[in-house]
């Protein structure tokens, strides 16, 4: 379900970008147990001076997350852990330079496709 | 009041981008009961890999709002409903290509101008 | 701490957004009381049709801060102050024509860097 949005640096390769959202993907489906094809990410490419972690100056990634409340803490940190852990592998980003937030909603808050409550039914 | 973020894909006609916002927008004030004025969005164009809306190849529209809460869930579901049959309308997105999520704060989390918090006078 | 995405106008001078940046960077530390090197932001640049601010057509920002509950609201609103003072005069964007919301979260829902909870050590 989460609703990912993914701040990386502009002007790297197709593939770098790719690698990103792929381990992303992966360490949400993971460590939360969502669906297989839940899969719900935008991606944006910032010039340096738009992506400001820190004073960090080299590759870094910044991403947000929207999901139902109820993940347990400990889901939340073996993401945490499984992210970084992923893009250390691949693309190859430094585990010190990425940042994650996260905030919830309720049942009510999702629409996935044609215009359905579908937590909701009723 | 909403903040309403939207992504769609680049490389449309302004005409396809534009009718997505203000179809969107008219939504949000038909169906929750906001303002004639209260329009607040920033809409993204993405490339089509930096959109990830599950396996969808073809258009497709991600968008989160944020808003105070109080909305009861019938409004919530009419906005959906409405979303999609306006977008299937105009510019004609399949309504199995729109995703909506939606996260709730509090009256002194918003300064519409000049640096007030217009929700919490005192 | 808060997660910052500030959203301007495309075509500008990089000193005019930088400027934004900085000061948005420095009301939050000076009225929040966060670290000096608190700065986490991510900035983008939207043609002027995909910032939409009521009517407004000129120089216009829209900002969304994420951030752990436990902000008074006094904190609050001398952040919402101190922004539109300092825009107004460097780079000199009307305050009435800044918009700030919040979204708030929880001390599990951060990690910094290295895939940790920093806030929940434990």
């Amino acid at each position: 379900m989460p609703f990912v949005t993914i701040n990386v640096l502009k002007g790297k390769s197709k593939a770098y970008t790719q690698a990103i959202a792929d381990e992303v993907n992966a360490a949400v489906i993971d460590t939360m147990g969502f669906p297989e094809d839940d899969r719900y990410q935008v991606i944006h490419e910032c010039d340096p001076e738009h992506l400001q972690l820190q004073t960090r100056d080299t590759d870094r990634v910044m991403m947000h997350l929207v999901m139902r409340g109820g993940q347990p803490d400990h889901a939340k940190k073996a993401f945490y852990a499984r992210v970084v852990e992923s893009l250390a592998r691949n693309p190859g980003v430094d585990p010190g330079n990425v940042m994650i937030t996260i905030t919830e909603n309720r049942d009510i808050d999702w629409s996935f496709r044609g215009g359905v409550a579908q937590f909701c039914p009723q």
